[in-house]
């Protein structure tokens, strides 16, 4: 299918879904946004896609800024936020603050403003300190939003969260719309089991924002969600409370498991994957805050002790021959720790990853289209419109 | 106003502006340009600003590179810098050197023609070394226009100085548009006084650029300049000269205090900020010579016992009331130590920047426009036609 | 000559010659090129840079990434790939992977595809381990081939290498479009003596690819090529063997001395460099691969007391004088250690360098657009057409 073609059978989607709030506004969490938003941005993402696949130019800046802020390192991250400014004719400008609990008030508002002149979108990743994230992120979006008001600023730029202590919109919403491809359509979606599973992992203290963001997600789209994992493993409670909520209004069932086996029989999709505790990581941002580095060792030694017990949650062939037709779709934001591979024992075995290696490759493929269809639709008066114009207009991208 | 009415307004202007000479020249010291030239960057600052503001592209290249060279970090200049070359279609390429004291002679020569083979503009900040950041940009200047002579670039690189140890002019020359605009016009300033004050802060070393560069510029500007500071924290002599030679020039005066009070008192604007002493800063550049890293120890320690002794320097809102209607106008170049925000002493109260925070920001936005002006002034050989036919041609900068 | 009566000398050239397999190809080493291949990136080079001269577009992307990845700093190197990029319209984001031995297998094949969803080229710089660079390139090459392929991908970048553990092309092909130039065409090098000479440095370890590239591939154009080092400081087995062979094929000649002054005698070209030896480079590779720190250190003593007892392998002016005319084309990568001015005792005489300074930044000037013909011509389907087309469409590169 070439562009024309697809156009043809996307454009009539989004004129029936309703997003016009969507104009100007930001992105944080996946189930601030109604179920009709969303498919727009899955929407938008693959028409992007099919675009670029046909050489068509979807420039919407002759110049412009993409400010990228993160607190630790983010390979991956900084060139999926790269990849869909450039997409859209954006330049990135990289502001590193360092791994340090990050500023509030005068600072953020100042920082905000003074790095925004001339700045189309802001991408933010600070998902170390629970409680922390999210609320930054939001103090910056207001400090930009007065910065335009009083004419400090020439435009408003939109705010990505490229990942916080609450949810990971931009990796969930590219897991899903693999799941919606690799499924044929989100209408397929319907009864699927999903396990969403704690797996083993000789490192510590990984982000809670994917299986928080997975359960939040993934339980408004027709599929059945199970979340796996040990004894005091437990993730934020109001999400938990947010993907049971959804559940009931969506007719589907979400349901705690501490079995791995349980969580895997049967489902159609996998999503095994490491992460540290709430309740610890919540000690670790108040021993932060307080500054006491030798409770941090400390706590990082137990958690690992802890993690010990729990070798035998990693993804293996027999695990995977327990799913639906022994073919179950597995996920990971990757990188994963792949057993025998990069560490002795990890969240999947060998021989599972490279058997899914290229559609894993694949899920990630989507989220630089993701992340430029969120910009998009915060920045287009009209995105249909403009989808339609980009397309009869037809610049090629690269001219061959 | 939209553009169309603003280049009916600012156009004129510029045509009865003798600015030819800054055709392919660089912007080194304020008072090395004429009053008219430093007219025509204001009035083309604000053009390319209103042209932005009514969405219009104000791409000059199609491609080319910004280099920016930085002796220290500075995320604030960084982004003014890159948003500036975006402005005009360049893409910015960093050149980190680290703090080190600069290389001289032929690594000079050589550091600045690798890295210029696409280079349109290169800004430079340079302000740690008394009697070297300036010098080194005219090492730099002089071996692009070599390079340039000698077929070994295709293109002379403009420069702009971003900071050096004599002038701070795209900060200076942002404050003054502020300033300008604040007061509704150039002509409204004849006759206003402004106080350049020096204010606590906890830190040392603060670079003598903006006192220096305001006092070398505003004195031009028809206003009545007072620099403050306690007795040793003199700026550069010849600095002083130029302040003077001004006054004389223009008809305005320019005088020293060793008196915040009688410096804010009836004032129309004023600029309290902290530097270090010259004298103090030329010692220090001597001991890093002779590299006596326990010598600059020591005198910052001197300094910071110097320094708390002036701890009373601080802009109050009670000193604030003794200004011209109790209002002056307060200018900062940002970052400011905020008392009891950033700082427990600071150079001013929370309640006095608080209230004048938006203007500051404002103040800063002018940065960008100003950098953009001074590299389009060097790049064009007709500016206005220029202008002219970016309004006509009218193209989108961004396709909502 | 402007760049419309270079375009009627340079189109008939590429239309003689035979270069069709270097479209959707990777650039490794120059042996592995034909020499028609060779002559097409020369040409197109040339070509590129007249249109520039001439303030032409030579933006065949609209958007698009080109990813830098450099195993260690690398200003000269960074800014050359950076600068290939901008004239063809892409955004260079940079991957730094510090210097640490780099990763195989799944972490290559994993990180060529989490980079490059928008990527159109990919150069990289890992030269610092003897049998891992040359590989590395490779194992990238091939995985971004199979991301290509399987649809992970929209379009397979373009690697280059910007200098491996055994061939630095884009160096030596800059270097010999600079001779090409400076004699007056490439049918002007037939018979002309080329002196590859070790020369000494007080630091330790430089690289072993100039040497290599050079003999890899002045052998095939036209010149007899001596390789001089003292004894111990051999270059690869195998690289001799392709400077032997070519120079057979070709009927040049090429033989190793181990005198300087046998090199330089009658030379029309000199390129004094200093260079590790390679079987020290093995061993420190061996050491590395161990982990053995403190042997690496035994090794570096070693490695500098060897170095010393070959001080008098300088280029001084009494030596060029031994040279053809006394007037040898002096070349050098740059930078060079220079005696006297960036150390005590190094590899050029201070008086020789400055002779030939503005020729050795002339010679470095060649090398953006190296890399750009490089991805030029594995992009573009039909090269000559399209350089017709951005001739006779004559877009401003910058609209004065």
């Amino acid at each position: 299918m070439n562009h024309t073609e697809i156009l043809k059978e996307y454009i009539p989607i989004l004129r029936n879904l309703k997003f016009e709030k969507m104009y100007g506004e930001d992105f944080f969490l996946t189930w601030e946004k109604s179920m009709d938003e969303l498919t727009a941005v899955f929407t938008v993402a693959d028409t992007l896609r099919a675009l670029r696949e046909d050489n068509i130019s979807t420039r919407i800046f002759d110049s412009g800024l993409g400010i990228s802020l993160f607190r630790d390192n983010s390979t991956r991250t900084r060139f999926s936020f790269a990849s869909a400014c450039n997409l859209l004719g954006l330049t990135v400008q990289d502001l590193d603050e360092g791994k340090s609990q990050i500023a509030h008030g005068e600072t953020v508002r100042e920082t905000a403003n003074m790095v925004s002149f001339m700045a189309d979108a802001i991408g933010i990743r600070d998902d170390m300190y629970i409680g922390k994230g999210n609320a930054y992120m939001h103090e910056v979006s207001d400090a930009l939003k007065e910065g335009f008001e009083t004419g400090v600023l020439e435009q408003r730029p939109t705010l990505v969260n490229l990942q916080c202590d609450i949810d990971h919109p931009t990796q969930t919403m590219a897991d899903l719309n693999h799941v919606i491809h690799h499924f044929g359509g989100a209408e397929n979606l319907k009864g699927k089991k999903v396990a969403m599973t704690w797996a083993y992992s000789p490192s510590y203290g990984k982000p809670l924002s994917v299986p928080q963001g997975v359960i939040g997600l993934f339980t408004r789209a027709g599929m059945d969600v199970v979340l796996a994992h040990p004894e005091g493993y437990e993730v934020m409670e109001n999400v938990l409370d947010v993907a049971k909520q959804n559940a009931q209004q969506n007719g589907t069932s979400f349901r705690v498991t501490h079995s791995m086996q349980d969580a895997f029989a049967d489902a159609d999709i996998v999503y095994p994957k490491s992460w540290a505790p709430f309740s610890a990581m919540q000690k670790r941002t108040d021993l932060y805050g307080q500054g006491d580095f030798s409770g941090i060792d400390q706590l990082e030694k137990e958690l690992l002790a802890k993690n010990a017990e729990h070798m035998d949650w990693e993804c293996t062939e027999a695990l995977m021959q327990t799913t639906a037709g022994g073919n179950a779709l597995y996920l990971h934001c990757l990188p994963a720790d792949i057993s025998d591979v990069s560490c002795k024992h990890g969240e999947v075995a060998a021989e599972v990853f490279d058997r899914y290696r290229t559609l894993l490759y694949k899920e990630a493929s989507y989220k630089p289209y993701i992340i430029a269809a969120m910009i998009f639709l915060s920045k287009m008066k009209d995105p249909v419109t403009k989808l339609e114009s980009l397309c009869a207009h037809g610049l090629e991208r690269f001219g061959k």
